[in-house]
């Protein structure tokens, strides 16, 4: 078989501005170009824009909800794995990713980025979050998913 | 966008005879000819077969892993979710089902089983577990795969 | 510091007739009188009469909620961990005890005593589940905590 | 029965120097002088002086440890919680606690006060991340604590 196609996880807000939701959709697009899948909270905002970006450019995505309720998912979503497991679900999100890279958000987007960290997991900031350690930061959608991908 | 694709839990022994392979990889197949995903554990056995199955065919397949390695999965999967959850992954198999199939295991397979009944997808039982209250019973690949996917 | 006390999850119906409410009881005071603390899934029926046992007995008792609501406690618990992991908590409830003693119940109760010989516990059957491959039968309190203490 | 003790998750670092574990310990005092539970990770460093200050003041102390292992958590803990959650216990500790108490920590602690404001907890940060947006600051373990306890 072929080899494992790399997974971006990518965090953010559920409620996001339309340039955030513009940059998020170009990250999605980015990832599927690259053939990587977007693994993302499954939500709406940051999550349901990278999802659509991803979709339209033919990748595939995978929503990990915190409900059991499995069509809660945006309507972008490959997979949806309704956890219920609450926000424990922000671990298994980054745990998901090869890499992850975080968007503009809230406590839930921080909490997402600081137990990416501390599994190991490379953090890519785009344009927030540079200013924490062990974050590398980025510019535009391009950037941050060329960071995600380097080996 | 299209309506979510069908996703079917799998669930069985981690170490089976090579009939039960050849029955696993058979609902595979039979799961991805039905245009759904296949979700299941991830690793060796009735888990590793059902998503060469469904590989086979053209399916998708999701495995959700135990422990945080990411490279501990079969070869025939489209995503691997590295959950570390340990055996509470178990629920979150089962929950990313639309519906299960189980097939002959032991006791992490029973308890997918009843954590699918606790959270009311349906389960088939094939060549197993049809004794057990809630649990439809199947004797074939294709019986199986039809039960799930009945509305 | 002294050496840990011995924790026992017990498991079963969160509805039962007076009968099973009584038997659970008595395993609470059985196992205070031990030395021992109760392990519970926080709730009501089974989960509660064994909490008010051991409560009664001067007993410790802990219980593992599967939403974030600290209030939907029972209020014979000692601790209440509020986990919000849904059912995945049913593995958090006997990875907790030393020894699971389990009374009638439904799948719920099944998950439990699977995932609990999954992870190599030691599982009591009271007047419930000696069918099951690896479960120790009992027909009275004292002899199911017994065994649930035994080295 | 009485009303339910009120349980303070006390977060920090896993190594830590012996000011910082003196002021654990202290926190850990006052938590049981105001008759409250500490919950912790159960580990090294400030959860390990967190609980002996506890338990030495004759408090309950709860750790929720990452693995199955109930013997890895230290010796000051009344209940451990050997979850198998890897980092998704982190939710469970804050989950549990009615208030959070962080000292200074790295990404595990970041995640849990994360998480902890998502929940809606209060969070009161000890000499350390009060710079977070919506994180109360103290300069020592009294002022937190009565912070933590504070309707």
């Amino acid at each position: 078989v072929e080899s494992r196609r790399r997974q971006i996880a990518v965090v953010g807000a559920a409620e996001a501005s339309a340039q955030i939701l513009a940059l998020a959709e170009e990250v999605g697009r980015e990832i599927a170009r690259h053939g990587g899948t977007v693994v993302c909270g499954g939500r709406t905002g940051v999550m349901e824009a990278v999802a659509r970006g991803a979709h339209s450019a033919g990748g595939l995505t995978v929503g990990v909800l915190p409900t059991y309720d499995r069509d809660s998912g945006n309507p972008y979503l490959t997979v949806v794995i309704a956890s219920g497991l609450g926000y424990a679900r922000n671990a298994v999100v980054v745990a998901a990713g090869d890499a992850v890279i975080a968007l503009p958000g809230e406590h839930g987007t921080l909490s997402e980025i600081a137990l990416a960290l501390k599994l190991g997991r490379r953090v890519v900031g785009l344009r927030a979050w540079s200013h924490l350690d062990g974050v590398l930061g980025a510019d535009d959608a391009a950037t941050a998913v060329a960071l995600a991908f380097a080996p």
